[in-house]
């Protein structure tokens, strides 16, 4: 349950700002589905059109790493930052750009993995090695 | 500075357990090169074993996911961590293994997009969607 | 669905310590409206009641920063945690104290930027300029 | 010690793109003080440029948020966090912005709380109220 | 609702490997139950074995911390990690342990304590003293 | 470097609440060594007599958990929560308070498998079992 209202299409229909993101998103995606972010995020137009834009340039835009390890990233921060919504919706969107289930299942113990090393390193406290200072 | 000490080479020939993980580290990586990690672990012989087998068997054996991208993966569970050895040991094996400055800063825009929206999915607990939801 | 039972006002009038805590939070809030957390901290009396004791003298005895603010910082803590009744009780708690949607707005991109900058200096791994140094 | 190397002035002048950004740091904050954070994103132009736009627009344009109390936002992020040059740098900033001895003391104070008060929260599992749940 | 797929005991009956982990989990805890956690590692039979196995060594081998001490350090990193699945089986394991209601109030003011002096040691970037420095 | 002045014991002679709290942690403590964490918070008195005052509490005076346990389970909510002050001064309490090597393996052990399967289960966003649900 949100702590904010998420806006219907009729909603957004009343308020331009709000209805070009929305008609953005769809345009984009090539789908009439908005997912329940976008909808909670309209109660606030500038920073819903910040956040779109800014998702926009960095996910769907062409770059040089492929968009299902962008996914893959994006998954592993939302698993770190304990953020329900964003593993689900990550994952499915991971899912609709080819994930496989044995790819999930590498991905899932190289999360297990660094999650296990880090408590680790942290907990003793590892100092860098020299070998890894970058230098100019 | 560590919460425990760092095994030198002499320390690990006095500990059998501890020199064949030192020597299987140096076989696989075909590297002298030991980082202090394994060297703070081998105050306990059996989790370095355990530790050391387990990361060769995620990170080191061929899978589905190819290895540039599991160590972007890793570092981004460092990140979220707050993993300061881990950041630096893994961004120096993604650079081993190829990372470009290209890859390396979409890989952090993608970082920073993930580190915004999961703090904003979680300030508004969107609920999840019912078209992410897994069914039989 | 939580791991303790929450006590109702039943169960508390049967406990001396429990129940003068519920009248104080009653008599300090000008409301008959006991929150669950107060309910499933009834379980440990002695810790109830320091942890009220604490609250009462931070949050809602007068100091030097207002109540919307100090609202606001600790709706960011429980995001950060990833806490989700604490996010629900001190967003109430906030729009109780005068929150408006365009405050709500601010706060969000506020919380959403800290989320991109702390993973990418965090990322990068950025010295502390000398600047910043406190000094006698 | 960064994982990037962070560029001087020098460096910036030899890249439009970063060298308009430090120009424009410069002329917002009225001074020629460009800390580390921007040094080591300008590896990263394109990211270097939406990262300072953003801030720009959450944290220094005006708002319905007092400065001082987006710094204090900011802060309890990136301990939070663990983010260790965002505490630096923004509690230097938020002292620049009149944050008093007393002030810290608060905000400390609130921070420790929430801390606590998260943790035990999550601990129990508490469920939401009814009485905190936005509805139409 | 899970982001996979859980698997009943008709479907790991169809999986020699995955009926392998379920046949041993019934063995050592001398109960019929496997819970949910294991259904949804199914689909990774891989990561179940290791997993399993891991968890068997750690937790359920005897060693020289006893086992309701390390159900309690289990449930701390749950807590601060966000994970309410496992705060809950392990709040389980810990009662099935012998967890008296005395403790969990101890251990939930540990916990909270933890919780306040981390954020404020953070907040203040306190440096180590000299004192607490292993040396040889 | 801290973001605070830390007090000198000249300093705290000069006023009266911190000089009494500094006396007051050498008496329970039966040591001179006051560690850094005081003397940083010695810039609120108020925040360091009440924080104090809690630790004395919930880590001095007896209880029905022994001292040991508490601490490590304070070092697991320091390692997750990536507080290099509070590891360092914990696990150096944890060894004041007899933790042999054999037994910080096995932390260490506990604390690794727990950082792997909170990852592992927030990923798969597994459903708590009803066997687990507290029930009146």
């Amino acid at each position: 349950m949100p702590t904010v209202r998420l806006w219907t299409d009729a909603d957004a229909a009343a308020n331009p700002q709000v209805k070009a993101v929305f008609d953005d998103i769809r345009a984009v995606r090539q789908s009439d589905f908005i997912n329940n972010f976008w909808r909670g995020l309209a109660n606030q137009p500038v920073l819903l059109e910040r956040t779109w834009a800014g998702l926009k340039e960095v996910m769907v835009a062409p770059g040089v790493l492929d968009p299902l390890t962008k996914e893959l990233i994006y998954i592993a921060v939302s698993i770190a930052n304990g953020c329900s919504y964003c593993i689900h919706s990550h994952t499915a969107a991971a899912r609709a750009k080819g994930l496989s289930e044995a790819q999930h299942a590498e991905f899932l113990a190289v999360v297990g993995m660094a999650g296990q090393t880090t408590a680790i390193a942290t907990a003793l406290q590892i100092p860098v090695d020299r070998e890894f200072v970058v230098t100019d």
